[in-house]
């Protein structure tokens, strides 16, 4: 089940189960991603970058980064369901932007945002 | 192309391409991805609940909450690859856990935090 | 004792008492209080703009709202100490920006951005 | 006028001179310090340690803090009236809480939660 629909087609029927479409307004789900975004981002506070590297290693540590990627993910399906976006196809559409935003002669190598490049 | 790892391949090679797996470290994608929630968010900013229902209807802000979704898609793409994640397993087991937390006879149409059940 | 100065004071002693000026790097107090914003934010997670209105109303709530809105300005003063911003002039100065950016005449009543007033 | 009370006073003017009270619920308050805290965040973006050690030596980066973190204690004075919060009180309350729970004997030189200590 490697796929965007099946998934969502399994959190849907999680979701129904439990009567809960009508908590799951757009604002709703937004916020709830933002602050699963930021629980992932705990994972790495007073960390040094060679100790956040070291994370996936360590099995607790990569259960949690497992875990807050996934709630990230389960929030965004259950965006794009809401929004009628179809995630795969935007993140396709998407990265043809970022080519067309950051050419590669130009972003090779470079930090620097598209406006300054 | 609607699955994680066709999404990925384009997306490593478009990362390579530029040169960027140098400043792609754990902690720079993670707080990239809180970043680009954070602009998903804004869209929301200053709206009643019904003008951001309303927002998949008008054309502009449709496309906007698409590259935003598309946007937390393709950092959290970059997160699993770099954290060996597979993230399709990942939401599963995570759903999984979450069946147990919230058992339906419990959480049926309830807000409540799963420790306060 | 109701100033910056005094409470940056008080904060530096805290932070020195259990050496801790190591782990704050600016980075470091930055990604903090951006958890600490999340932390805020988690409290109206889920709840109806009536809900929210009401939490300074009860007592828990209250102390809640209390304890993480004071964890944003431990933060916001420890990164000013760092970056020696001062703090209070820099409120004052963005206040003098943003009342150019929204000239009354122009912003009454409005939540639009300054760049679309 | 190094304190919180001349500030708010400076502030609630702006915001009644062009009648924005009605769009200051709660909800949008944390919502936006949050948006605030993230452009913070978008400063330190893809920079290395030193890099964002040396923000403040650069008089535009310089001027780019002071201004989001003017934005960010704005939106908490905004916050604070609201809620019927006294930041500084707050704030000093919250230190003894902390000095509790990271007792000095324990918390030297850890970056450890008080949970772990």
């Amino acid at each position: 089940m490697n796929d965007f629909n099946a998934l969502t087609t399994a959190l849907l029927e999680f979701r129904d189960a439990r009567d809960w479409r009508q908590f799951h307004s757009l604002r709703n789900l937004i916020i709830s991603l933002n602050l699963e975004a930021a629980e992932l981002l705990e994972l790495t506070q007073w960390k040094s970058d060679a100790e956040i590297e070291a994370l996936p290693a360590e099995a607790q540590s990569a259960e949690a980064l497992r875990d807050e990627c996934a709630d990230v993910l389960l929030y965004l399906l259950l965006i794009a369901d809401t929004a009628g976006i179809d995630l795969a196809a935007a993140a396709q559409a998407k990265l043809l932007k970022n080519a067309e935003k950051y050419p590669v002669d130009k972003a090779f190598g470079s930090r620097a945002k598209y406006d300054r490049l």
